[in-house]
């Protein structure tokens, strides 16, 4: 084997059934799987909390590995009528959701919170968050999240090869761990699409920083959510994109 | 506006629509959409070529764009046909693949080609993709697919915000011009996920470079499909994954 002095990261599909349906299939690094079950499921707004999960099964089918779970009611019924609404002419669409209306949810708002992150904490989250990825460093080819809060530093960090699923399983660990979302900031080490947006609001955290660079739909979500987002960040240079007055440098853009 | 002196990239829902119905809903860069619907329909299988395509419609909706795609016999039989057996108890998957079974699908043989691309050769198409990218320049938030020829360079390049819509544009874009995927490789600014290998294996190409890592999933099916993965590749050295006996090195692995 040509590689066998390079180590490379696995990438399994994971079914996410919910009532014995399929829902999605992602691809995925097989790692941390309750966490990705139960943060999937809080992001995308199948579970309003986690009391709601009734129950997770994890099976390896060999080509992939099959997520059952089981929700109690409400959220069961919630679902059920969501999927008999959706079994019409919609057919299939991205990862289970089914529309344009649908991938264009608004995110829920986060401007409540009066969390305030400055240039130096900004800087300190991102060089934790590059110290604690296992598996990018065996590998140079995952994204990571984590989760910072002022004081205390990164207090959770996943991985995953794709950049939603990590956040995801942030989602979960968070969850597990009963941190509030609203308590800290969403770190990635990768670029911000909408969605990262809409699962950073999801978890209630009204602060996302990226090492790489924000879409425009991203930043435009943000700002309707009320949540400020940082992007960017090299060393202790970044830009601001929405919602200054959780920073230090208020409406100022921060170039060190 | 604190980011007026930072472009960022557009990113738009795209709904894919055969014969009314929505197959897909992708986040993509809203552009060189006729590529995009011509090229997803081929790497995704649902036609086996460009003339199995009757019209092709671009819709704005505001909110995202509506691409509603019309095939002709056998085409639109086959995918009808698939549709209603997909809407059992399955449900709904990723991006329209609604199992693991159908996420894992084997990716089409390109073992026969003969063709051969040296280590000058790949070091010149990643710098020739690398000054192709003009949406790349302006944001540094993009990714970028070109298919390089021997003796011609980079022929066609297309940019995406998601990098599996960068290669279905690339797909779109190579139909059009009447360029056979067997006469070069698929060059990518990104990592290679299973599902990259899958597509450039659709668009019939023996070669695939890129700038960063692949997947393990990746590998083994490039492997399985006779095709050349070089990758991780940095002005003159590189590694090379699998069937090596397409490069100038043969079974050596190149370091510079």
């Amino acid at each position: 084997m040509l590689t066998a002095d390079r180590t490379v990261p696995e990438e399994t599909p994971v079914a996410l059934s919910y009532g014995g349906t399929t829902h999605a299939v992602m691809m995925a690094t097989p790692a941390d799987l309750t966490d990705f079950a139960l943060g999937f499921s809080l992001t995308e707004g199948i579970v309003a909390s986690s009391d709601e999960i009734e129950n997770v099964a994890i099976e390896d089918l060999g080509a992939g590995i099959d997520i059952q779970i089981r929700l109690k009611d409400p959220a069961n019924a919630r679902f059920e009528a969501r999927r008999r609404r959706l079994a019409g002419p919609v057919g299939c669409g991205l990862c289970g959701i089914e529309s344009i209306e649908e991938a264009m949810r608004s995110a829920r708002s986060v401007g409540a919170s009066e969390l305030s992150i400055g240039p130096a904490e900004i800087a300190q989250a991102v060089r934790e968050l590059a110290a604690r990825q296992p598996l990018h460093t065996e590998t140079g080819a995952v994204h990571a999240a984590g989760f910072y809060q002022p004081g205390k530093g990164i207090v959770a960090t996943r991985e995953d090869v794709g950049r939603h699923n990590a956040v995801d399983k942030l989602a979960g660990a968070l969850t597990k761990a009963a941190i509030a979302g609203a308590t800290g900031a969403v770190v990635v080490t990768s670029r911000v699409s909408v969605e990262m947006v809409q699962k950073t609001a999801a978890i209630g955290a009204p602060f996302i920083i990226a090492v790489s660079a924000p879409t425009a739909l991203a930043i435009r979500t943000a700002a309707g959510a009320g949540m400020t987002l940082v992007a960017l960040v090299r060393g202790e240079d970044y830009d601001i994109f929405t919602h200054p007055e959780r920073t230090t440098f208020g409406a100022e853009k921060h170039v060190a």
